[in-house]
């Protein structure tokens, strides 16, 4: 009906024939000059109320997809995935919501500081998918949920060529978004920059250029040390279920509020915040592999401790939730690494562990654990990866998505480059594609552009422990107690409690006292292996 | 900003404030008599793709609400429902909604069948919601999900003072939403149509009268009677995940494909369909009751294979699901009792509880299971009730909620309401009030109303099962193949395909050849229990 009718006066008639129109969108559009501050606040609180809703049953969705949706669902899942998708965006991208933005923020005078922050980061979402087509943005929600099922499949079947034409068709629309977003951008820079604002190739390379030039020389001397810590007395085979309640255990252990979190398993671990009050963390048990449950829950937990750490005001406003991919991994590496492989933590894990294994692990001691935690070796799996070699997995995949997103290389690509740099950074052969190129769900789920996080969020968590031990706080009496409350303070009142409001560099700054460095890295990685393997 | 606009031409102005405009909703009005039926038939389409993506969510929320979600969760979850209510309300029932629907209905000729279905059940849907105030519906979905976590820990600590205080916001919620539905009716009438098109009072009345003067005299005749089925081999602890499993035996006994069904936990049984593709089922284990979990599950299983049997082309519209409570519990009760508790299905039940309980179950024969499951016995549980004393399980709550709703009663007289009718209609006395007014969860779901279709459905199921029998089908034969594939194909042609395309009543019509009647009910009980008591 709506295409005869003609546009009106004072009535955003930009797409008559569009029948789509969101919730919480004003309806009319201001005359310009024409402002009302005190509505205009009441209709942004109306927008956050429709975002939260929309945005809480999406999680939900997305999260029990991965875990124990049943397989049949998922076409009908990503079709309404997509369809919610279509409905934020209207509601996001409307003119009406932009020139609401626009005037609440030539108004911020009169607004409070989470109202200003609310504007800035709404102004900046929309910018992020105001251009990108909705059918373009909704498509790629219902190829991600299709493909995030085939990829499980072809892990478990070690088949790279099931899910090859898959990842071809995530870059080509994950570059066409790009285009749409920032045309004259380089399209991995676009989304570099979307999981961790301000960063870009350029940034990434000299970050890791630094970092290579520590790990790689210190990695030759672990090599030829004579040293070699033994992971043997955490080997066997560990009760699945057993497994789980230890996963409980360390969820106690690492301070996370139990009435809060929902423990499910999945193939690839993950975290999610919904609110404040409700974290779902999936994890994967391997019955032959202990210390792999552990380090994954402990980093997985950190990643559920800054979102509910995040000010329980902020939860229904876009403000909710991690500021981005290289915070929320400074918080996760944090309480794996920095926490969870410090000699000072190892009785603690020792003592939930052996709860759990009493027969296989009575008696292990906590040195033993340190150096089971900390042995350097070069093996294919990112997630089982020490602290020394990690960052050189995240490089392999930074340099592959790089090529892929420039058109350089094609998912048939992918296997070859992966196997080639494997061999050049860690001098291992990849034994096959389950455990090389399918063993992450990033790609599948469209988060190219996200690991290169992984590495600078360890680099940041080093730069946030030598601040807490700058400031004199007792760190490894910390670690040694049990009770990370006051690493939780420390971590809630400059980077958690602030959510969405700030942006890292910010956090940094303030929290810190200084920029973003690498070096807190890199000696941190200098001092830890030098010390044990007596270089 | 939009008070001080005009109202515009063309532009439905109603209500200028509002800024809710929800996805799907025509922006335009089309002038008085101008119609565009292909344009109108796309924009039911969308009405329907954002309405499907709504229900879908809100319909996994509310499931894993009850099941998984962590009980800090419940505040969030509640606004989050409420507000997607809100957005579906403003979506079905805006002037603009209402007159597209008007315009197809008068263009029937030009719809298919579907359409013309989706067109008409969109009417009433709307037409039962459109004159609540949207913040009387959106407050009773919020009252809905913080009281059935009430009622949760309510049950678990035998606790009615905590639920009472809900049950009475409830009710006057009810009663709110009634008067505004339809001031000129009996509130509880109101809702006894809602949950099944065309009954009332006046019905169930006649209903209950029919059923209780077949009933209450076999009940005496059995009682006198000097046969005693067993219940004592099925007596004794049952491991909890060896249940878990006989559930999921018992999912695939019934026919359900399991690449479709979710199974979990909960307090108080449940099952839900999302689309064909995904049904949940929510069980509970009572390690002291292997005989609850089989036929909580050959029913909450029947309810799942309605769902799953709605033809898939019905899927993502609102025709999608079971046409009413009663009909669904016909479905439910058919699979529990008159497949579930026949003597003809009684090996294949016994074959599956061997499997998981051979030590305990591995000498148990059909007939002791057929007696054990159709023993009549007065005890307080509804849920665990011989199909004879069901009926009157149902009227106790029945009446009960009758008094509510007309305000004769308050919830502080409940409990006393409830022991004084199970003293009367079943001769026991209520041991407390877990095992009493507080064992059921509807009524903390807002599901007042509901019971009474327990009964009529188990009278359904009666009326089809005769229907199956006179047409020629070897009704026991397909029982005791353990095949249930043609009363799946009968069920699936005659009433599951449909969905809401057609209401309970035609079904019947339709599925049996004449109107529905309860003498087929009556005279099954009769028959049944007159043999195994040898009246």
């Amino acid at each position: 009906m709506s295409q005869e009718q003609p546009t009106l006066t004072g009535f955003d008639g930009a797409d008559p024939g569009a029948t789509i129109v969101l919730p919480g969108t004003p309806r009319y559009v201001a005359p310009a000059g024409v402002s009302n501050p005190k509505a205009d606040i009441a209709e942004l609180e109306e927008l956050e109320r429709h975002l939260f809703a929309h945005r809480y049953a999406q999680a939900g969705m997305s999260c029990y997809g991965a875990t124990i949706d049943p397989e049949a669902a998922t076409a009908d899942r990503g079709e309404a995935l997509a369809i919610l998708q279509e409905e934020d965006q209207a509601l996001l991208c409307s003119r009406e919501t932009g020139e609401l933005l626009d005037r609440l923020s030539a108004a911020s005078a009169l607004l409070n500081p989470i109202q200003a922050a609310q504007v800035r980061i709404l102004q900046r979402d929309r910018a992020e998918l105001v251009d990108v087509p909705p059918e373009v943005q909704s498509a790629f929600t219902r190829l991600v949920t299709e493909a995030d099922d085939v990829w499980r499949r072809a892990k478990n079947a070690g088949d790279w060529a099931s899910f090859e034409p898959y990842l071809d068709r995530i870059v080509t629309s994950m570059r066409e978004m790009a285009s749409y977003k920032n045309a004259a951008a380089d399209p991995y820079d676009v989304w570099l920059n979307e999981f961790e604002h301000d960063t870009d190739c350029a940034f990434y390379d000299r970050f890791f250029a630094q970092v290579k030039e520590v790990a790689v020389p210190l990695l030759a001397d672990v090599a030829a040390s004579r040293r070699n810590p033994a992971r043997s007395p955490f080997q066997g085979r560990f009760d699945a279920s057993r497994q789980m309640e230890l996963a409980r255990d360390l969820i106690r252990l690492e301070g996370l509020d139990e009435r809060k979190v929902l423990l499910l398993t999945t193939e690839h671990p993950f975290s999610d915040g919904l609110t404040s009050n409700y974290a779902i963390v999936a994890c994967h048990v391997h019955e032959n592999d202990v210390l792999s449950n552990v380090y994954t829950m402990l980093h997985e937990g950190g990643h559920a401790l800054y979102e509910m750490g995040v000010d329980p005001a902020l939860d229904r406003t876009s403000l909710k939730g991690g500021t981005s991919s290289g915070m929320h991994e400074a918080q996760s590496r944090f309480f794996e690494n920095y926490v969870g492989r410090s000699l000072a933590f190892a009785p603690r894990l020792v003592e939930v562990m052996a709860k759990q294994f009493r027969g296989q692990l009575g008696r292990v001691t906590p040195g033993q654990l340190y150096a089971a935690a900390n042995r350097v070796e070069a093996q294919p799996i990112r997630t089982e990866a020490d602290e020394l070699t990690y960052p050189l997995h995240v490089l392999v995949r930074y340099e592959i998505e790089r090529l892929l997103m420039s058109g350089e290389a094609n998912a048939a690509d992918v296997p070859r480059l992966w196997t080639e740099r494997y061999k050049a950074y860690l001098g291992i052969d990849v034994p096959n594609d389950a455990r090389g190129a399918l063993q992450d769900t990033h790609w599948s789920g469209g988060l190219i552009g996200y690991f290169p996080t992984y590495a600078l969020g360890s680099a940041i968590g080093a730069q946030l422990k030598a601040t807490m031990v700058r400031e004199g706080m007792d760190f490894d009496g910390v670690c040694a107690s049990g009770d990370l409350s006051p690493i939780h303070a420390w971590l809630r009142d400059r980077i958690w409690r602030h959510g969405r409001s700030r942006d890292t560099n910010e956090l940094i700054l303030d929290a810190c006292g200084e920029p973003f460095s690498a070096t807190y890295f890199t000696d941190y990685l200098t001092e830890k292996f030098s010390a044990l393997y007596g270089l």
